[in-house]
């Protein structure tokens, strides 16, 4: 049994009077800066043993530590809540509903499902076959129901063979960057692994033999060196899972793209169907790959570990640092390598030569569409993995030292996984309505189906939220919170899921408004550019800052009753709560990039001007669903990176960050400044990218006679070549600064400085990125408003070439690295530094700080 | 005598054994979340009478607050220093080399020869004529001793009666604006004041009774309904100084303007020299005034206080509130005026017209070179004066509850305004370098003459805030910190000081880098509009976002350094370090829109191409002077609200404040998010009331018959207004803000979130005023690189009209809001909302945290 006693209980225990100042060595004490706990050999004989005492989650007795050594005069106990367990507290351990081998089998059951229904996806996309023959299953699924008179060009067989070769082209292209950029990150995560190993390593001295658990001292925990060991490992699958996901992504992605485009001859609504079914493949193996992997490396790492979850879920973090570092590179150099491609096949193509956009003359229109396969879907597959990894890490461990973890309930441990699993199957719902229940039929549904999606699942998985913890948990609770218990009730932490899944629903809401040119704010933006580019940049980074309003008001709100409720742990459930429908959200956003690519393949090939249009209206739904999936990316990563700073904080045991002391405000606001230098370095790196690339657009031009007429094909070839050398190059000091920065701080300044600087990059970093990818956001939609020219005010500033169109070209062109390369790398700058410094902390905690210890 | 004890005195005094938990309620203690404390009355008894004991910062003996009893069995201290204070204390004020006679003395009268100083600049400014007559005094100060050679067109009297007419218009335009805005503003002080007098009076209930003092409870204070009085007091004449600062700085300005156009006619030198005094008029005037209405204020309050120094400091933080307050409505409203008139200008003249810049035919012309004046001159003088009043009343603050306070020890004491004044006097000569000992005689020598400026300055002032430190401090004393004492050596605060002045130093230089055409950044950005605009913004973005790293870590040492050797003190002195050379910095930051607006006036009265290019070279100094000037405005600002904020905590009693609560966090969140929506306001208002201004101009070049052939006069006079209307309405939103939310926070939200918001906004506010302000100067400085075409690089770039050219200047234009409006305004947002906290600290700690006090 847990129970809580309150403080007066022993106040009234009498002090063994009149001895003056005794010491007694054999009962060492653990004070820190702030209490001052006394107690007396008589307390513990009051009560049954084996019994502990622990005050704000630490224990009295300690072996291995001792800080201050106090008279043991008096009695007494500042502590809130005093929480004892005695022998017989596996009784409150069965009182979760379901059951532990319940779970055992429920997790594996959903990831499973999970890939199954992907892999069956990917079945009814690779129906539509990429050679010249009538697909095979006629009848099935509606494809030859088609409404005939909307089929356009299906019979010219040239168009498919061209389109393959054109998928082939952006297929080869991207599994080249991607196996290069691997030769890169491969490195790193070698000296990274051996780096993990070492530092942790030498925490205890490489010693062999067990020690004292640190939150339970009553126990020996597995050795430090052994944590080391599972940590690399970790480490390492975490790398290898995400890296695998971003292939696979891209992989799926390629497959998909001349698929959609082929089936935009047969009418909007098919093409959509397959763009989507395509993103659905890529969000549900994603989310279930990452699911089942976490599964399985938990339970074969407690093979070993058994009862020591410290030791366990301290090495299942390193899981999560393996997932966001390899998300860094995915992200930073897919999002110059796309950006460079973009804007440099722009400056030279469309305003140089005055060619449109994708047009097969341009060197660098491959290496652009590689681009959006490496960067928005590799590089966003990574990094929502990463944040998937990342919040169920910090929630474990977290819940390792709460009281599931001291009473070992199983099923109350993995109810983060129980909550991704039944997202997942919430995810299957509603990807039904997409493609079955509500179908798609003319481009005006496009948007709203896709916003159905997110309403859908986030009501679905209310449900799925209150569902599970009222049978994964217990009725009543205790949680770790910053050296004290806190008692949570189980309603108390569905709303804190819950409060973390619909802030996310508001977030993306809120980022739509402020994108989708379908409102006043991205309207308004168009209208400025009667005035010039200068007052459409002006009003586009006022729109950003004034973005971040409300989605800061949200997840404010979602930390204050997490926090409240369930301290860090909350959080962490609260991060989990917004990722739980990542397979939709996952589905939603690849389907822009794969339609995107799709516009770009028909464009290529030559096909007529109509389906263009049919794929632009893909598309233009595309542009606003990246941006709420921007949105979620964003929010998500603060709560993750709040909840993996909380786990940093208890590992390294600080009880407080204090602003008010030195160390920490200049950690707060070097910390705050980081985002503004990695953003200068990304932002730098894109611009001097993309020089690269229209000095060869150029020289392509120049000297290839015929380019121009059509008659002499590109060097397509030196483009991806030039883009993905570029991109590697450019993105090691970004990567760098990320990397280091907590290493240096962490070993040169210590745990207290670190602490400010987490705290101070993570305000910080998320307003930069929310209004940077909104502005982007934003000129992209104002400048395809003004293309559209669907309203009266539309029309008034276009069309294509006007003046206002051509300064909301420029707003875009601003925009691109803002919203692609700066703003979401972003996310995992600040969720990245967290989670290292969780891994590192023991090894922080014990030798840094060495710049305060020489002076 | 001051004696510091360990705490192991006390350890071995025995406890009066056997007796079990007893309850003294005659002795209340004091204890805080963090510390126990006990003593026995034999402790007491062990020391002379009368004897208080003083434990980080706060007396055990407390009558009038019971937080928490604790049993007395035990003595236990876990202070680091226990301050001791007996009878005889007055021995040690004396210590001071610098006895209070002198210090009574000397303070107001560097403060008077600061006045008669600048009244003499006026004199030789006055000597300038502008009536068309020959210069009285020939000979003097070799006025008439000018190269003739280099003279030009001095005989044509037309022009000088020309030149008078517009600084009429300008001046009159200024004075109007200015008028209207004091309505408003007025407005606000009066309900404002009502607010400050009802919020601190209803603290202990409007009783006019004395109270026992917070820090110091031995004695008796003042009742808390006087120091709202004197309060409301002190806020309105910070209120009144800080507004006639402001008005006679733009008086000076727009009687130096056309003064220097006249002299520019007889060469550069003579130019200079008329431009520099007239900033040197402003600059000693305002850094003189200040300090000698602070002084007298303090004295003129010490006459009802007596030797109660808590409430008198108390009260005189209104001063710096009333300073900053009229600072942002200056900062804010006058930004919004002068470049809606700039950008409206512009945007009709320079594009859609094709008439040069400053061209009479303008209608806005007038509007244009009233903003200088109202923006530049005036918000910026309001700006400077309101972080000098915050930096002195956040020192004197702390002072007063440290040793200096509590054994009244007014030379050291007065510490802080004995720095301004010497600075004063180091100013004074480092202006006759400028003016007597180095002349100017060449365009090459006007940058260098600016810069060395600071540089002297800075060299001087340090040896003499060496000397203050020496002469006005005892060798030893103690500071409070945060409910502890801290022992500081009079070296360590001279460090302290000097880290302040030699950081201002560093930030002034390396915005120079930044901003300065001569070095590499400038030059790649005006590189990048080779490729158009995008490239033009993305580099200039990423410049200013890079721009930040140097300063924050100057800022962070300053901080680390000032701080861990004299807490907040430290910090304030700091911040008061970097404004001691006030009096230059305003100077040469006068010296830019004064140059700009003689440049305005030339080429209105349509002087010769060689007198425009004379002034060009003035104002092209006065680009980078201007941003040197912001970059100390910023570094200033940061140090001075992170003083500010200190002692807000200390004045609220908080002594933690701990980012691992709910309630800080959020804070932290939110604050790091206001500095977006003020920006968001602040640009979107620029971009408003530009359109307006846009619209009026064109429709008088349609309605005016005449006008573009100059046969008509344009309706100046309809522009000023529109100017003068926008920006009024425009700047409340913003002002609101600002103002609104440490009420609203701390009324509903209390004393903890509070700091929570004051520490974000500060963290994340510096960044974006350090990045806005450089990226604009960067974009400036770039067009005027390729304009001036010195170099061969920027002859490539050029000419004027070239598309590179057109690049630039769309980025010049997106840079003034950023430059001008949003970048500075953040500042006083940062600092406003800290002095405003600080104000209202007593109420909020009493009466605030609503919403938590109800749920």
């Amino acid at each position: 049994m847990v129970e809580v006693f309150n403080y007066t209980n022993f106040v009234s225990s009498p002090c063994i009077g009149g001895v003056g100042p005794v010491s007694y060595p054999e009962l060492e004490l653990l004070t820190t800066k702030q209490e001052i706990i006394n107690f007396t050999p008589a307390q513990l004989s009051h009560h049954s043993t084996p019994l502990y005492l622990s005050f704000r989650g630490r224990s009295f007795i300690r072996h291995h530590k001792i800080r201050d050594k106090i008279s043991l005069c008096s009695v007494q106990f500042l502590a809130l809540d005093l929480v004892f367990r005695s022998p017989d507290s596996k009784a409150m351990a069965t009182s979760t509903i379901l059951s532990d081998l319940g779970t055992e089998i429920i997790i594996p059951i959903c990831a499973v499902v999970g890939i199954l229904f992907s892999l069956f996806q990917w079945y009814l996309v690779s129906q539509v076959k990429l050679s010249p023959e009538k697909p095979a299953d006629d009848g099935k699924n509606g494809f030859t129901e088609a409404l005939i008179e909307e089929e356009e060009g299906i019979n010219d067989h040239t168009v498919v063979q061209k389109c393959a070769e054109i998928q082939n082209a952006i297929s080869e292209g991207a599994t080249s960057f991607l196996f290069t950029e691997y030769q890169y990150v491969g490195v790193f995560m070698v000296i990274f692994a051996v780096l993990i190993f070492v530092f942790l390593g030498s925490v205890e001295g490489f010693s062999t033999s067990s020690k004292v658990c640190t939150y339970d001292t009553t126990k020996m925990c597995k050795p430090a060196l052994m944590t080391a060991v599972f940590s690399t490992v970790s480490f390492l699958l975490g790398a290898i899972t995400s890296v695998v996901s971003g292939f696979l992504g891209m992989k799926i992605a390629t497959y998909a793209n001349a698929r959609t485009t082929l089936e935009a001859r047969k009418g909007v609504g098919k093409a959509f169907i397959v763009a989507f079914r395509s993103g659905a493949v890529m969000g549900f193996l994603l989310a279930a790959n990452g699911l089942l992997v976490l599964y399985i490396t938990i339970n074969l790492f407690k093979i070993y570990y058994g009862d020591d979850w410290e030791g366990l879920f301290e090495s299942i973090t390193g899981y999560g640092l393996g997932g966001s570092s390899m998300a860094l590179f995915g992200r930073v150099g897919g999002g110059i390598y796309t950006k460079a491609a973009d804007v440099g096949a722009d400056l030279v193509g469309k305003v140089e030569r005055n060619i449109p956009e994708d047009d097969p003359r341009n060197p660098a229109v491959i290496a652009d569409n590689v681009g959006d396969n490496v960067g928005d879907i590799a590089g966003m597959g990574s990094d929502l993995f990463g944040s998937y990894a990342e919040s169920s890490c910090a929630a474990l461990v977290v819940a390792s030292i709460s009281s599931f973890g001291t009473t070992h309930d199983f099923t109350s441990m993995m109810y983060p996984l129980i909550v991704s699993s039944v997202g997942i199957l919430v995810c299957l719902i509603t990807t039904l309505f997409a493609t079955d229940i509500l179908e798609v039929k003319t481009v005006k549904q496009i948007e709203p189906s896709l916003k159905n999606q997110l309403i859908i699942s986030t009501v679905l998985m209310t449900i799925g939220i209150a569902i599970v913890s009222w049978i994964a948990l217990p009725s009543s609770f205790t949680i770790f919170n910053f050296g004290a218990q806190k008692v949570v009730k189980n309603w108390q932490l569905f709303l804190c899921v819950g409060v973390g899944l619909w802030a996310g629903l508001i977030i993306g809401f809120v980022t739509e408004y402020y994108t989708s040119n379908a409102y006043s704010p991205v309207q308004d933006v168009a209208d400025s550019c009667r005035t010039g580019a200068a007052t459409n940049v002006i009003f586009g980074l006022a729109l950003g800052y004034k973005s971040v309003i409300i989605p800061i008001f949200a997840i404010a709100i979602s930390i204050f009753v997490s926090f409240s409720f369930a301290a860090m742990y909350g959080v962490a459930v609260a991060a989990l709560g917004m990722l739980s429908t990542i397979a939709t959200g996952l589905a939603i956003d690849a389907y822009g990039p794969i339609s995107d690519n799709a516009g770009g393949i028909a464009e290529m090939a030559g096909m007529s001007h109509r389906i263009r249009e049919r794929t632009d209206a893909l598309d233009a739904a595309g542009n606003t669903t990246a941006a709420i999936g921007k949105g979620f990316a964003i929010g998500s990563a603060a709560l993750v990176s709040l909840a993996l700073f909380g786990a940093f904080v208890s590992r390294a045991e600080i009880t407080t960050v204090d602003v008010l002391t030195p160390k920490v405000f200049i950690g707060l606001l070097v910390g705050a400044m980081l985002p503004y230098w990695f953003s200068a370095m990304t932002m730098k790196s894109v611009g001097k990218a993309a020089l690269k690339m229209v000095e060869e657009v150029r020289r392509q031009f120049n000297t290839i006679p015929g380019l121009m007429e059509g008659t002499a094909k590109p060097d397509y070839a030196t483009c991806v070549k030039i883009s993905t050398d570029a991109s590697i190059k450019e993105m090691i000091p970004p990567g760098a600064l990320v990397m280091l920065t907590p290493l240096i701080v962490g070993i040169f300044f210590g745990v207290e400085t670190l602490s400010g600087v987490l705290a101070g990059s993570l305000v910080s970093g998320v307003q930069i990125a929310i209004s940077a990818s909104n502005t982007g956001g934003a000129w992209d939609n104002a400048k395809k408003y003004i293309e559209a020219g669907v309203s009266e005010h539309a029309q008034s500033l276009g069309p294509k070439g006007s003046d206002p169109h051509k300064a909301a070209v420029i707003g875009d062109t601003v925009g691109d690295p803002l919203k692609d390369t700066s703003g979401p790398s972003l996310n995992i700058l600040i969720k990245l530094m967290a989670v290292e410094s969780l891994v590192f902390a023991p090894f922080f905690a014990t030798h840094g700080g060495l710049l305060f210890k020489l002076f």
